[in-house]
């Protein structure tokens, strides 16, 4: 759709809401970041799946890529349940070498790509640079990530443990992980980690119309006027 | 028991353990810690009741605190399913204002309690003092803490939230606040955080027996042999 189009239904649909409603849109719209980006590899409990959307969303993440396994009808049933509704989910289906073609894709877009790895050769979170671009990865709740991310990825990190114990519950680990590193990228000020206007602007565009019932009537409804 | 006899006998014990494990038992205690607490409030989803006392076993917290509700049946679930093997659990129940009892008992050994409230008055959890022993007080899935608990704390602290979704899941909100907590207090080395000779004594005669198979065999044979 047209830019100047786009900004100017926005606006016309923002005039359906409550000042409350827009004040947070924006809020929240400000104080989003796909510099941080979380790939979850084939969760199959779907409170984990829900758990992990909804701690990207609580800290301002905006991107969650879900690469399917053996148990993608779990992450159906999570989408279904409604946690990704603000959220820009990717699916990556199993047919296509999910993990290797979501790896690549954020490659391309300059991402620093990290496993999350319990082990020895891993760096500890805090001494993570976070100037590039990074998308974590996640893997399955009982054998952790595959060989084939691991292998693919440009380092791993972990989180410190001193347990028995030598794991976290996955969604406890992108939880521990997205808020502290989303955290100390908001108070350093010299990496740009907001989104651009554009992004803003198509965000909006998509948070409005899900925040009004029937948008699609007052589009119509615009467009005919306009003529 | 007499306190050079346990001594003596958690020696003994270990005599029966690879040095890899007597490793393992010695190092979990150089690092676990009575100086952050967790209470939980009426949990009602096994899999929170047990991701809560994973997140706290992994980051070294020793005691977790279980104030019974309505779902009392979950935590014997969860119980049963071995996520406290390593933990000091403590049960309220239900028939004696269980929180009161809690928190009165907390306050008696020196803790400030600590309620973790999305709320406008609450502080940031990193300007939370840390030189006071403190007990996170964490209420149930749905409706959060009780009025009881709240007016009970000597203060309240907040995550960061930056999204439309205003809390994070339970048990994702222990795992950010007991891994930040509990790093800060390991980096700070002011604060006398390790338990002391008798808590690690005492501890590491219940970790050996939990480390052999029918242990009270061998002790019985021990106290024969004493005479």
């Amino acid at each position: 759709m047209d830019k100047t189009l786009q900004k100017n239904l926005t606006a016309f649909l923002e005039t359906f809401l409550t000042e409350e409603r827009k004040f947070l849109l924006h809020k929240v719209l400000e104080n989003r970041t796909r510099h941080i980006t979380v790939v979850v590899e084939d969760l199959y409990q779907t409170q984990n799946i829900s758990a992990v959307m909804r701690s990207c969303e609580c800290v301002g993440i905006q991107d969650v890529h879900i690469v399917e396994g053996e148990n993608d009808f779990q992450i159906h049933k999570a989408i279904a349940m409604g946690a990704d509704k603000w959220l820009t989910i990717k699916h990556y289906q199993k047919e296509n070498a999910p993990m290797l073609t979501c790896i690549k894709e954020l490659k391309a877009k300059g991402y620093s790509i990290v496993a999350t790895l319990p082990d020895d050769n891993s760096h500890f979170l805090d001494e993570l640079p976070l100037e590039k671009p990074v998308a974590f990865l996640f893997g399955t709740e009982l054998s952790g990530l595959s060989k084939a991310a691991i292998d693919a990825a440009d380092q791993t990190v972990k989180i410190p443990m001193y347990g028995f114990t030598n794991s976290f519950n996955i969604s406890n680990s992108v939880a521990i992980i997205v808020s502290q590193c989303v955290e100390k990228l908001r108070r350093n000020s010299s990496i740009n980690w907001q989104l651009t206007e554009n992004e803003k602007n198509d965000l909006l565009f998509d948070w409005v119309q899900k925040s009004i019932n029937k948008p699609e009537l007052l589009i119509k409804r615009y467009l005919e006027e306009l003529g």
